[in-house]
């Protein structure tokens, strides 16, 4: 049996254009089924198997999605962050159970055409970005030439990529309005808001505050993303605050978390002597000491979201952002 | 100013070899680093942006890992699973940080080519296989000819691939010894043994059983590794066995958990009526009620032996397989 070594020579052997065999390789429906398996059958039978890549290059399809996760603001952030890995593991439940794989990839950015670089790149079908980082303009060039691409984060008006988040103003007034219901008038955000969507969370914040007439009690601590980064400044801010909040707004369940620790370790209970709200509603918040409550974002229909938009867009429609309701949930902590 | 649209016309320009230019543009150190800055900085100057897909295809590079997920015996399982997504983080966090994408894939195997073809598919620079599922003899005819892949799961005398997994025999032992210390005689081992680990943490609990005489005692249930597809079988294993177990070896935390509910559904107590132990060592296990007695794998030092073996077999490299020592982590659960 002669081995068959290039796409040239099965064409050949199979009487068809070699673009016809790429396809019916790749199992396009653009070929009869009868058509497809009869070259798979010769491919098989001369021992012959493509190089996925060269065929993609070909038909300029890879079977792949990328799943990018920009860290501009937040270089030290790891893939098994708590949010990441629940987000990561619902895209990857969707995309995998569709039969596409996942390319991952984690960015800091060094200058602004790193997107440009991976879109041209020709890795992937399509692309998830996960957290506009400060990295929003980049995103906005991007998106105006290049369509198979969603954002999971904040909205903005006049923004020009398809994002899907949760109303991060609207979350953080949430927050805010439930802490002053209890009494509080000193409050503390402990977030950095170079990233877009604690930015908005901030200004949620601000506005409750303002409307209650404590525009002036509001403090502000930029706090890493990265819980143990976070913990030595969340440590420091509470023990160096003449007036020590009453309660605290964390812009994620995992700050928020550190500041339970951080109050633990100075003897302060919570919520007795300061109340905590974290953001997010991931799962591990049911199990912290006092249980945490969070402005929730639904990460499940989030995910949906984003995988269903991605494919409609793949196929050549056009999408409009999500902006889902923040959910505040009670528990022990505020 | 010119616009530069493939390496041919790059190279003219630069007076040099069109593989010189692929080289400098993907970072290569055979090139110095005074020819890669030059060529870099005709490449931004006259806009090009080189296809990755092309080069990877001349350079045989493509700065990615695949991570694949056989499912071999269990269909249904999801990445987003506890044990998966544990791994995937780790795994993720050490190549991400060492500049490489992980390309994510969720296999059910069709035939017996599947890894074959991943493998001559020419995306990957390595392969990271999670779980020998019941593939193990398709992973030794691969790692026969193909070096830089690494697996985690089970060692097995003459084994032809490199694994790094706990000595699983071992751990169903420490697991079936301990439930005898307390006084179990009949115990019930939920689990499928067609999985190679699976199959290994059983016999360790036959060993076990043996030695104390009570090798007629032991009864398998192959329960399912997703929580809600093994609950209404155990729940119904527990129902109608008219000797009922004394206890449980799951062969995993998640096992473990599904048990814990359908007992608890059942009226039955933990560890009063019925001790249970699972297997993995999860931090979902001190969260649970009973907090879970399990048999522990060091899971963040399994990730961390993948990543740098594969590293040394992808340099070229041989390396030997890694059995690391299980652990019984006593909490309340037996």
């Amino acid at each position: 049996m002669t081995r068959i070594r290039n796409i040239k020579e099965l064409a050949e052997l199979a009487g068809v254009s070699t673009g016809t065999v790429s396809r019916a390789l790749a199992g396009s429906e653009l070929i009869s089924l009868k058509t497809r398996q009869r070259i798979q059958a010769l491919a098989d039978e001369h021992g012959f198997r493509p190089n996925v890549m060269a065929r993609n290059l070909r038909i300029q399809r890879t079977g792949a999605i990328g799943v990018l996760i920009p860290l501009g603001h937040e270089t030290g952030q790891h893939i098994s962050d708590p949010f990441f890995i629940t987000m990561l593991g619902l895209l990857a439940d969707a995309l995998t159970e569709r039969g596409y794989d996942l390319l991952l990839s984690r960015v800091i950015p060094t200058d602004t055409a790193w997107l440009e670089r991976f879109v041209d790149s020709g890795r992937v079908d399509g692309l998830i970005v996960i957290g506009q980082s400060d990295q929003a303009a980049t995103l906005d060039k991007v998106a105006a030439r290049y369509k198979p691409l969603v954002v999971w984060g904040g909205y903005t008006p006049g923004q020009v990529h398809c994002s899907v988040g949760s109303d991060n103003a609207k979350g953080g007034e949430l927050a805010a309005a439930h802490l002053i219901a209890q009494g509080c008038e000193r409050i503390a955000f402990f977030g950095d808001p170079r990233a877009q969507e604690i930015g908005q969370r901030l200004e949620g914040c601000r506005a409750a505050m303002a409307r209650a007439g404590l525009a002036d009690q509001l403090s502000v601590l930029p706090a890493h993303l990265v819980a143990e980064v976070a913990h030595p400044d969340i440590a420091q801010f509470l023990g160096s605050t003449a007036q020590r909040p009453q309660g605290i707004v964390a812009a994620s369940d995992v700050i928020a978390m550190s500041a339970l620790s951080a109050l633990a370790d100075q003897g302060l209970s919570v919520p007795g002597d300061v109340r905590v709200i974290g953001y997010d509603g991931l799962a591990i918040g049911e199990q912290t000491v006092p249980r945490l409550t969070t402005v929730a974002q639904n990460l499940t229909a989030g995910a949906a979201h984003l995988v269903d938009m991605l494919l409609r867009r793949i196929a050549g429609e056009d999408t409009d952002s999500v902006v889902m309701d923040p959910e505040l949930v009670v528990r022990a902590s505020a």
